[in-house]
């Protein structure tokens, strides 16, 4: 990652703490990945124990997260890196910041078991874990795309962020649905929408990674189209699409 | 804030950079509070032209937040600064992150202004410009705390986000029993629960704000009674205390 070159023991010191950030990184995604995952086995299975356990794990997150910063922090002090690699540190906190972000939003899901366990299943529900195991591999792809600097498997999990998009849009109309037909479906399902709106949130911020990894490896930005997009008012995902109906 | 003796010229120097940088913040942190209060203004009127402003708006947040990550990164390269500075740019850089997400979540709540734009009033909404009213000066707030390096302010904003917690359950309980009393007051109903909780998450983050400014100033967390109540799984405000009825 050294485009310059610099005497090699400065750049074996360096190589040692950025290799060290990059495996407090994998052990952090893993985790979090991790609560993604049994968030929705226990929202799937209404298992308020299993819920109860992804609430408790989520400070090691935390605690892997302030551990980044400070290695980040320790790092930029011992080796006054140049500028590609000092861009690499803050990638990595950046990177870590998502992944805490990811967390909190499987914690988030995992406390709503209890608000949709009742009698009545909820229909619409099936969506969600097929949703779930979408947005579950973009996390590991994006991570891995860190892991291996692989900016092809960056932009691979950047464009799978529409299919999460659609699967939310199905399940918020879905959901709508369900709570008009009998005013006992609307308190699980509103619980539901937001799980469902947490997911496609975690699968944003795997396409978060997924675009600092491609600039890391490219210096090219992926979301320079989205940007464009964004300036103009139209219908669009992130506000469910409702106004199309 | 440089608390070993350098030389006067590498003082002023980055310095200067750091005052560049808390520049970029304030600027950036006053458009985000306008774009909290236009979003707001825009769904209290229903004024579809006005929402399409502040989602037009947007983009100038994020390329101010570029900036501030350029300027973060040529001042770290440039002045080689020491821990304690260093930490102050680092601050920075996440300060200008909360930033960008709170600019987000006001255009999220623009784009749904259509959404809710029916010839019946949702009757819970009149709750949400006083929580707008708090939100938006707590983000004012948490800004001058940092603006000012007060932690005493900073630990103030961190208290009211109770009260925000407060205004979101009670209208998240009156937002699902107004949906509960007709079947067409559940799509507007949806997208002002939305609305809410992108205004709890804004208070959130001005809380975030909060916390970073009273840790660069005192050295001490504000975060460490929360975090340990994280760890017990009870009924819990984010997800609108829903457990409890």
């Amino acid at each position: 990652m050294n485009t310059n070159p610099p005497t090699a023991h400065t750049v074996k010191s360096f190589d040692e703490d950025l290799r060290q950030l990059r495996l407090l990184i994998g052990e952090m995604g893993g985790l979090a990945k991790d609560q993604v995952d049994r968030s929705v086995a226990a929202i799937v299975a209404r298992d308020a124990d299993a819920a109860q356990a992804v609430v408790q794990s989520d400070p090691r997150i935390d605690r892997i997260e302030a551990e980044v910063e400070q290695l980040a922090i320790a790092t930029i002090a011992r080796r006054a890196p140049l500028a590609d690699d000092l861009r690499e540190v803050i990638a990595a906190l950046k990177i870590s910041a998502v992944i805490e972000r990811i967390g909190d939003y499987a914690k988030n899901n995992a406390k709503r078991v209890n608000s949709i366990a009742q009698d009545s299943p909820i229909r619409p529900m099936v969506i969600v874990p097929e949703m779930a195991r979408i947005v579950s591999q973009m996390v590991d792809d994006a991570l891995d795309a860190y892991a291996r600097r692989d900016p092809e498997l960056a932009r691979d999990v950047w464009k799978r962020d529409n299919s999460v998009d659609e699967y939310y849009n199905s399940l918020f109309r879905a959901l709508l649905t369900f709570m008009m037909e009998n005013p006992h479906h609307i308190t699980p399902s509103t619980h539901m929408l937001f799980i469902a709106k947490n997911l496609e949130r975690i699968g944003d911020h795997a396409t978060n990674i997924a675009e600092v990894v491609y600039y890391s490896a490219t210096g090219e930005h992926l979301t320079d189209r989205q940007k464009a997009d964004e300036t103009v008012y139209t219908v669009s995902e992130d506000v469910e699409g409702e106004q199309e109906r």
